[in-house]
Order: C-alpha cells, then sequence, then structure tokens
C-alpha cells in the first residue's frame, strides 16, 4: 500500500439482506365441487456471501429476486399451501439449502382470510373477511429455525368496564380521572413457537392460530381494566398460559382514542352515550410477555 | 357601480357548497348489560345563499362547519342513530329549516359494523367487522328527498364458474381466450329508495340494508359468468326484482385480476390452481340497473 | 321467447362504461445524454352497444380492457408524450374512431412532476417532485371534445392574513371568533377549456398548467382572507380572469384545521406560535367559477 | 403466597413501553412580516419501572400519555425547534429526568417541508414540499445519547446507466440479461451520529441533514450501476466518508421495477422507450455502511 489514502478504506459494510418482497399468490384447492383457497403475501429476505455485489457490482452470488418469485409460485404448485407457516419453512429451507452464498433466509407472509357465500360448506364462491391479517415470519440459518407468527388490524372495543384513574401527575397533567370509559385497540400481536428444530415435530399451525387468537379476544374481552397496560399483560399472560407451545408474545396496542362528547353547551346530558373516535394523537402501548424461563427473542421493531 | 369594467366582471360563481367532512361518531346504547354500537363517519353540505361569503368574504350566512359538527353529536344524543338513514334525515332536515339562507343539505354517512365478542347475544365487548363500509346519501330541500344507500370494500371471488371469450378483436389485443378463471371484484354499489317525501312512510332502512347485500352476494355467486358485465347487470337487476323500494342501483367492479401463472419453464403444470394477484391496471366496468319507468337519478361519478 | 312473464322485465340497463385503469406507462425521450419523462397513469372509459355483453354475455362488441392497456403502451411509443391533455386526445379519438360500437370515450391522466437531481441541465438522474399531481380528464363523442384539467394533492398555508368571525350563530355554535389564523388547505381544482373542436387549434396545454397554478398559488398567497369561501372564489377568479382559454373551475378546498393549543394551565402564553394540526373532521368548502356566458359543465362529483 | 401454584407463574413481563404517539405540532417563528414554519409530528415512547401497572392496574407510577402531548406542546413554545433533533432531544432529557420512573425515552419525529410561495425571502405563505420526509430518533437513558436521523419516501430515478447480469442461476431463473435499464428506488435511510454524550458539542442537526442528503442524492446519480446493491453501497460510502459525525447509515432500497413493454406484437420498436411502472412484487434491497471501527448499533427492522 502506497502512502496516499483510499477514501473507501474509510467505510465497511454492515448487514446486509435482499429479496423479493410482496409475492402475492391466490392458491385454489378443488376438491370436487368445493373449492379451498389461501390468500398469500410473500416476502422473502436472503443474506449471505453478498460482498461482492455492493463493493464491485459483480452478481456471481447473487440469485435474482426474480427467480425468489418465481421460487414462491412453483413451490405453492409443488407443495402447496397447507398453511402460512408450513409454507414459508419449504420456502426458506430451500433458499438456504440451494445456494451456497446464501446463509440465512428470513420469509414474511401475510394471509387475508374469506368465508364462504352461502349457507353449505361447498362451493366456490368466497367473501373476503377483512377482521384481521393473519401474519408469519419464518427465520432460518440451515440449523435453527424461528417461527414468529401474528395478527395485526384486529380492532377491538369495550363498552364499558375500563377505568382510569391513580396516575402520575406533573405540571403538564391536566387530564381528568375516569371510572367508566371506552377501551379500544387495534390489536398487532406476534408470538413465538418454542419449535426451533427439524428434530422435533412442528406444531398444528393452523389449529395454535386459531387458539392464539381466541385467547386474545377472550382476554380482553374479560379483563376488567385499570389500564391499557394491565389488558395488554392479560392478553399477552392468557396466550402463555393456555398455548404451551408459544414461549414468547409481543403486544402493541394503539389506545384508540373514544373521547366522551361535552353536550353541556346544547343543555344536553352524556351519559356515557356520545363519543368522539380520535385519531391522532393516541396512545401507543407496547409490551412482551415471556414463559418463565424463555429468552426475549421478537426484535422490539415498534 | 361605475361605468368602468371591473376584472371581477369577468367571472361569476357556480355551483358552491360547504360544511363539516368526517364526523366520527360513536352511539353506545345501554341495554342494562347488554350495549349496542353504532359507529358513524358523518359529513355534511350545505347550500344557499352563499354569494356574499364568496364574494366579500362577510359570513352572515354562514353556520359555521363547527356548529355543525355540534349537531351531529346532539342529535346523535336527542334523536339517538336508528339507522344511518333515518340519522342522515334528522340532521338534513334541520339544516334546511333551521337556516334560511340555507336552502339545500346532503349528509353523507359511513358505517362500521361491530360484531360481539363471545357467543352470548349480550355483553359489550366487540370486534369490528371489517367485510365492507356500509354507506348512505341523504340529500334534502325542504320538499323532496333522495337517499342513495350502499355500500364498498366488499371483495367477492368466484374460483371458477366464470370463463371470458368470443370479444372483439383489433391490433392491439392480444389476449387470449378462457373457458374458466377466477372473478374476483370490490363491490361498491349506490342504490336509490324510491321514497322521497314525507307524505310516504319510509322505509325500514336496517332491513333493506341486509336485503340488498344479501341479493348482491347471491347473485355474484350464483351467476356462471361470460363477462364481468353480465354479472354486474345479474347483481343489480336481482336487487330491483327482488326489493320494491329501490329504484335504481349503480355497481363499480374492478376486475382484481388473478392471472394464472405459467410455471412451464419449472416442469409444473398449473391446472387452474396458482395465481396471481395483480393491483394495477385493473379493468373497471361500471353500469346502472334501473326499475322498468324509473329515471336515472345516482351521479355517474366513477 | 314464450309468452311468460320473466321477472327480468322489471329492470332495464342505464349508463354503464368499462375499460381498464391505472395503467402506469413511463416514456422516455432520449436527447443525447440528456433524457426526458413523462410519467402518467391513464384510465380509459369506454361506452357505446354494450346491452349485450350486459343482458347475454357475449362479448362480441366488447374490446378488452387488456387490449386498451396495450393501445396506451404502443401509443406512448408511437406518438410519444407531448403532454398528458395531448396524450389523452390521441388515445380518446382512436377508440371513437376505430370500434363502431363504442360511441364515447373518457380518458383520464395522472401525471408525476420529477425534477433533475444536479444543476446541469442535461443528465439522465430525476427525483420525484410530490408537491402534487397533476390531472387531466378528456371526454369525446366523435363530434365534441371536453378538457377538464386539474392539480391536486397541493398543499398550502398561510400563516397569517386570514380572520373569521361575523358568523351566524345557532343553538349549536360555541365558535369563538378569531382575528388571525393559520389557513392551510390541500387544493383540487378543475379546469375545462373553451376548446372543444378540431376545428379549433388546440392550447398550449403545459403552457396552460404552469399558467394556472401560478395563478392559484399566488391568488392563494395573496389574498387577505375573511373565510376560505373568499379565497377559494378568489382564486377561481383569477384563473378565469388570467386564462381566457378556460371557461369553469371547480375547486375543493379541505380546511386543513391548524388550532391554537391553550398552553395556560402550563403558565405559558401562545400568541399564535404552537398549533396542532387536525385530521378530522375538516372543513370542506367546495365551488365552481365560471367565465361570464359560459355553461356550467364539470359535473359536481365531490 | 401458598403452596398451590397460581397460573401467573407461567408467564413474565418482558420489555415494554408506552407514549403518545403522532402528536401534530405546527410552530410559526414570526420574525416581523417574514414567518418560519417548523411542522412536526412527534412520537414518545417510555420505559421503566412498569411492572405495576401491567401486573396490577395501578397506574401510580404512570405518566399519562395526554401529558406527554401536553409536554410537546409546552415545549415548542418554551424551547421552539430549532431542529428536530434538538427538540427531541430537550423532550427525551425531561422525561428520564423528570420522572424517577422513568428510565429511558425513546422520540421519533417526522418532519414535513414547506417552500415558500413567491420569490421573496420574506412573507407568510407556504407550499408543502412532498419530496421526502425527514425522519429523527433520539434515545436516551439518562447516560448516553443515541441520535439515528433519516429520510424516507424519496423517490429517485435513473434512466440509463444501469446494468444488470453475471447473475447466478438456478432451475427458477429466468430474468434475461440487460445492458440498459431504468433504476428506480424509494429511499429510506437511517444514519446514526457519532454524538451520544452531553460533554461532546452536538453536531450542527440542519446543516447536516442537508449534507447527508445532498451525498445520498450525488452518489445516486453517479453511480454507473451493475447492482441495486452497488449503488446502495455506493450511497452509504458516500456518506460515511464525507460526514464525519456519522458513524452508521442503513438503507433500506426498494427496486421499484420498471419493465421494457414488449411492442413487438404490434410492429413497433420499444428502444428503452416505454416502460411499466410496476407496483408488486417489488426487489427490497437493504444494508448498512459503518466507519471503521465503529459498531453496528441502528437496529434492523426492515
Amino acid at each position: 500500500m502506497t502512502a496516499h489514502t483510499s477514501p473507501a478504506r474509510v467505510a465497511r459494510l454492515g448487514q446486509n439482506q435482499y429479496g423479493k418482497a410482496e409475492v402475492r399468490v391466490v392458491r385454489v384447492v378443488r376438491d370436487g365441487a368445493t373449492h379451498h383457497l389461501k390468500d398469500l403475501n410473500v416476502s422473502v429476505s436472503l443474506s449471505g456471501a453478498m460482498d461482492d455485489v455492493h463493493l464491485s457490482g459483480s452478481n456471481a452470488n447473487v440469485l435474482t429476486t426474480d427467480a425468489t418469485k418465481n421460487t414462491v409460485y412453483a413451490f405453492a404448485q409443488k407443495h402447496g399451501v397447507q398453511s402460512a407457516e408450513a409454507f414459508a419453512i419449504h420456502l426458506a429451507r430451500h433458499f438456504v439449502t440451494r445456494q451456497e452464498a446464501i446463509h440465512r433466509a428470513r420469509v414474511r407472509v401475510e394471509e387475508y382470510a374469506w368465508d364462504r357465500i352461502g349457507p353449505r360448506e361447498g362451493g366456490h364462491s368466497f367473501v373476503r373477511d377483512a377482521r384481521e391479517t393473519r401474519t408469519t415470519e419464518v427465520g432460518y440459518d440451515g440449523t435453527r429455525w424461528q417461527v414468529v407468527s401474528g395478527l395485526k388490524d384486529l380492532v377491538v372495543l369495550n363498552s364499558t368496564d375500563s377505568e382510569f384513574w391513580g396516575f402520575a401527575r406533573d405540571e403538564y397533567t391536566t387530564l381528568e380521572e375516569t371510572r367508566d370509559r371506552i377501551l379500544a385497540t387495534e390489536v398487532a400481536a406476534r408470538w413465538r413457537f418454542a419449535w426451533n428444530s427439524d428434530d422435533q415435530s412442528p406444531p398444528a399451525w393452523e389449529e395454535e392460530y386459531a387458539r392464539v387468537r381466541g385467547h386474545l379476544l377472550d382476554a380482553f374481552a374479560g379483563t376488567y381494566s385499570f389500564s391499557l397496560q394491565q389488558t395488554l399483560y392479560a392478553m399477552g399472560a392468557r396466550v402463555i398460559e393456555q398455548t404451551p407451545g408459544v414461549d414468547e408474545i409481543r403486544l402493541s396496542l394503539p389506545n384508540r382514542h373514544h373521547f366522551l362528547v361535552d353536550l353541556a353547551p346544547f343543555g344536553l346530558e352524556n351519559d356515557n352515550e356520545v363519543y368522539y373516535a380520535a385519531d391522532r394523537p393516541y396512545g401507543l402501548i407496547e409490551g412482551t410477555v415471556l414463559r418463565e424461563g424463555a429468552e426475549a427473542a421478537i426484535p422490539v421493531t415498534d
């Protein structure tokens, strides 16, 4: 090396990943006249020996994101979609084992639910059930799996059995205490399964989803609440207690404020009947609940 | 005004209206331990003797949009919310009869549905049912009513029983014919009631909504389709035929294309099993169906 | 058809149209090392002899929306994109004259602006200028043209020189008068050109756009305002007075409320310095300004 | 506690935080007739001794999110808004030092830019410049600061000087190589300042922002690209090399694909002139560039 300093020495490459995002795939299974649908949005992220492509532009180690997309469609045909989790596991395993330069794969899936139109079990007509979006994120490094499933966009509301009082006060505190308010939130939850190795038999992904979702709703509805934090913990603890295969759950609960409208200027009482549903700002309560003995592993991205 | 020509002479005021948009009101009815919710987004538009405010800035004839908002909240308390339509009628009547300068009112409402959490009839816990948004638009000029109700965001899909062939061909036509495709759309429908005067007894708004929605879904699911236009007409005609109080319906049906993915390069067959759900561009099919003898009155805004 | 009365007799087809929406086309012109970009979102709607496809599903008169999309791309190559208006006119003329069954075409275009990166006139690097979206809507029935151009998403704000007082009061009025407020709005404007026939020479579309946009901004900034209606009229009248080729303009101006925050509880004065920018609800002021002698033709869709 | 095992034992509380999100504050500074604007969206997250509120619903340690909101408005008045970073630092310091139960604060700010209307330096009329959203995130634990500033929504495009070939091939690879393509992306960047202690004098936040933004644009425009990864690294390295106060930068670059349209079926050549701007799926390239010797600290949340 001669005496001149190259500017490139100053910088170095850190963590990096790449892939195809938001591959929209609909898989139909035809069981005679009865059809079944899986409607997914799949995003793949790969990392590994990618120094060259960043530093010199050489693509020799780069599996194209277009091929990633093709793989999603081909696997939907070859393996079917038993569940978002099982499908993501197929994909992650493929990328890590098939390409030497790829050392880690992360596959995220959003799933959209459909109800049947009509009373029958059968048929081929559907209406989108937009109550929530189901999610999963599968990580694989060739040895260990990490599966974090979840849901988002699930809006819930208790019209009573919520109080808020006894809070700390400083010079900027003007809020009045209340013994009866609406408590509403849009649940975003991610739960991590204990399963992490091919040596173990995997969970029944579809059943687990229905179970966790049910516990979240039941705990929200059944908790007499003195704070949204208390409700959050009750929801998370219920899932941990009732779902042995889940070691950790992280909840992000925006407080969708419903403010009682002051109708006194118009000579009217408002006995917890008329509310203004506010947009912004909103309280935002986030927290993780863990199984005793388990270590936290869901990234705090919120 | 003297003889010199002011530049202002060149221009004149045309149609104008003003009001408060997107007033979010949640009305709770407490029937003992059983609560009922109405969740509305209300937009009011008023017009009348408004030349002065435009030409000189004099607000003497202007009922503030803030007062409009207050009225929405006060009426939610005073009159309750039996239905979006009944509530909008209360409001429109008030503005036109209360303010001499206001000659016409238009009230638009979006309604968001909530399901109960838990199996019981009762309770106070709810989960937002985001399958569709219910809409209504009520117009009143002091004499005649026009009520156009509807829904939007309702996504439906038939996974078979849809063909598309025999279409016109020009030099830019490359599409292949198909005898089996997915037909999916996001239904936006607006239907106009025959009811237009206080001399008539009004429809049962809640029941009518459920009825029309049911006919739309049934006709979509039950029509073996050779074109989305045919399905559109079947849906509209079903509503007109089965709902005597509705004189006109306008449907806007984006064709949410699901393209069969070509898996041949990967040595795989795709026997109508794996589809790519496309975003843009999309076909857009719009049309009105009228009762014989009725005149069209729903504005073609799409 | 036998003598029995079919239920279909009750209903008849009204106005209908179809086409491809949101065709995203980017046209590059290479002038040596200097490149020029046009970035459009094109939506085509066609109407005509379309009874058969609705009533029987016969597609014989249906030019596919896929062919419509292909035509957009082919015309971008053949004719280039001198302006959104000129491009839409090419398309509308083609569809109406090429297909006997098509009697009317409407072409809507959104255009996204790009600035050059770097100080030079030349080059091939661009940054999206998202200040506003330019729009046009061209209608053609084989004889007459109607061109309504516009813009939307243009957010403007005056931090003083706006008052609001002297308004009507009813029992729901609680708003206080103000002599100094922020006036902010998101301008959506559509202006109709007088040009309507191939016998006339068309406007210079690009220059007209820049001119109208400039007048809207100048009138907004230069008007000492007593109401948003007054500002609206000043903006519209300025365009009509200063742009001879424009006969009508319609403005939709949401009042993006900026509320002065009450800091008195914290021992602070707020001398028009700290505002809360609200989302909903918002005032919505809409109006048309016409050239004397011109008839209104822009549909009141807002 | 008696011998029986409570189900609550199974679960424990992990990381948690709470606060008010999306407080929209506009701060006006009046310098005679010349006004200056700062337009911010502020989100505060606090953590500390919050076990009680989760486990028992006791709010004794909870500073309400409403007070957090009030503090944002009061500080906008008291301290002004010299920059998003300086404002966030004021807030974070306040929460951690004022409340014993709060051990850590994170303040996120989005800033929206406004240009002046008119040629003058002065005035009080503005148009929103929506080219990008400026961001910052300030973390404070009572001792150390971490400031990660950034931008998002900045859409850039090179219409040539981009190739893509020589990539890895597997059985799902069908993409053709190209020697001339459009390279377009929506830049999201976050850069971490070396400054982390009150013992050091802080950076000139406004100037640093302009500097980093300029380097990002210049590096994007000036890099002849063989892959988006190469462009990402060039952008990040440029910032590290040219901005001594920045130790780390993370870029998230969606590849906004512009596909050349095949016009051959219509007898037309397409010599890199007509492109289809696709929405989904999209390539997503993410990476961190670090100063030699610095440790990575920006969370990989994408």
